[in-house]
């Protein structure tokens, strides 16, 4: 990306082993992700130009003397933060924040090749080679699956509870089908475009919300006995829908936000919420074995979140596409 | 109150049964809390004059008719927010934020007598009568004991965990009891105060750290190998001691906040620490028959944060002390 709304394909020089504990992985396949969307519309600004992608699923070409659980020809997924795996932040499930995280964002996936920093600690291979037409749902495990997941996770979902959900990605869409997967009774997905209320029945939605805003939350409390949904999945980031989030949920209950928060929340109307708060960058790498042990067994298809398919070559349409909302979520083939 | 700075007593008519569930007590004492600064301080506006107190013990005097618990004779202790204790959010454990809350603050009980909504729900009666000398860890118990137990649960303190804890009012004294009580191992209380960090050794601390803002951040992650404490009270509800809390917590760790929040939290920020988040208005009803319990059979003696005893009358130099920090915290005699 050259600058806001400016996405080039290049040739680059091919990534090389450059550590003892990395390995160099061939893309199977690659995406643009909702995040990627803050700098395409200006919001965030990196240095330019800034090479994209941190999602990414393939077959492992090389590897550097130290790596030892993966090997050549392993087909591996890893998350968007390398961890070394073994240090106390990792060890407690919060690998997104292991003390030698490197974003794998600043190497950039959206690419036939690429570079992986401790390897070891971040990829983890499937039981074998999978149908290509798996190959879509291990590609959301990188991230979007990873991160819809810990939201459920850290919004509590589970047996018994009332889930809603304030997003339509394929982040708050995937948080539907982790709900569900997790035991909720119910899941409320807030949504106003069809195509994606379709897709969240699809994953587990029991109930469709189209309202937004203050408006959305009086319909969640009246649909939860005037007391709010116990778990809220907030997976947008702006300061409204962070807003919405909380004050859908009942003092208690627990919101889960994954969404890249933007603004500031006021304090006071925090505390008397009495809510619980939790999110960030998704530790994915504490759900990866799980997840493609459940994508491997076909018990999910996360993959539907895909409804764009291009040649990398066509990355510019793929983010123009998200950026206006025609896709959920675009597969870039290297 | 008659605005900021202005505290005066006065003969006001004794109160009286008003619904059927209400109770009136004699207070047997009351206190002076640190939010009550806020409006002393000018901070946080009321409609002047305002009554003041939401701490009370005592002994009951009057039950209205569908008064079924306590009976008049007892000497109970209540919340600063009466609850009816059967609604969901009160079953959950949020009788703070009950459907039928009502704030006990806006009765008052600097007071002779007070009138308590929904006493079934809000009053709890200690086994017997208790000695004089325990009345002061009893109305200990009504707010700063269990919002500071509140604290340390929201927190998740318990063995094996590192607490650190932001305020060394009396709330943030007692979160450091209450994190030793949940058997945590290490409870680190940041006070620059002789006297209030002799109470807090005396309450538990291991560790006493005097630097404030990012330079006790930075000590708090040298003594706990870089990562930060797993958990970390937050008890003054200034934007400056929020920061301060979230930042000498670790990711992944849990941030208790029972100060009343004033000012912004930038959501980027919050986002990436990865912490977990909890607090508000502490269901102090939740904890009370366990605190009740551990008063009356000595197991702990919260009475200690009252350093400064004033009869009813002086008022206003209770406040005065505490504002300037000559008090810990006051407790009048009616």
């Amino acid at each position: 990306m050259y600058g806001p709304g400016d996405v080039r394909v290049e040739d680059r020089p091919d990534p090389k082993i450059e550590q003892p504990a990395d390995a160099v992985i061939r893309l199977s396949a690659t995406c643009v992700c909702g995040s990627d969307l803050w700098p395409y519309r200006g919001t965030d600004s990196y240095g330019w130009p800034a090479p994209m992608g941190h999602e990414y699923a393939g077959v492992v070409e090389e590897t550097g003397d130290e790596v030892r659980t993966v090997k050549p020809g392993d087909f591996v997924i890893g998350s968007f933060f390398a961890s070394d795996n073994t240090c106390e932040i990792c060890q407690a499930g919060y690998q997104s924040r292991c003390t030698r995280a490197e974003p794998v964002g600043a190497i950039g996936t959206q690419a036939q090749y690429a570079r992986i920093p401790l390897a070891d600690g971040t990829l983890v291979p499937t039981p074998g080679l999978p149908d290509p037409d798996m190959v879509p749902s291990f590609l959301a495990a990188s991230d979007v699956l990873g991160t819809g997941w810990f939201a459920a996770a850290a919004a509590e979902a589970g047996p018994g509870k009332t889930v809603a959900g304030v997003g339509d990605g394929a982040v708050g869409l995937l948080g539907v089908l982790a709900a569900r997967q997790l035991g909720a009774e119910r899941v409320i997905a807030m949504s106003r475009h069809e195509p994606r209320q379709a897709l969240a029945r699809e994953f587990g939605a029991t109930d469709i919300v189209t309202e937004r805003g203050d408006d959305g939350v009086a319909v969640i409390k009246e649909l939860t006995g005037g007391y709010g949904a116990h778990s809220v999945i907030e997976a947008v980031g702006t300061q409204e829908s962070m807003m919405q989030a909380i004050r859908s949920t009942r003092p208690g209950g627990h919101v889960g936000y994954v969404g890249v928060s933007h603004g500031t929340l006021p304090a006071t109307e925090l505390f008397f919420s009495g809510v619980h708060l939790h999110g960030g960058p998704a530790p994915v790498r504490r759900f990866l074995p799980d997840l493609i042990s459940l994508i491997w067994q076909q018990k999910i298809d996360p993959g539907k979140v895909f409804d764009l398919t291009l040649p990398l070559e066509q990355a510019a349409s793929a983010y123009q596409a998200m950026d206006q909302r025609r896709a959920i979520k675009a597969l870039l083939q290297p």
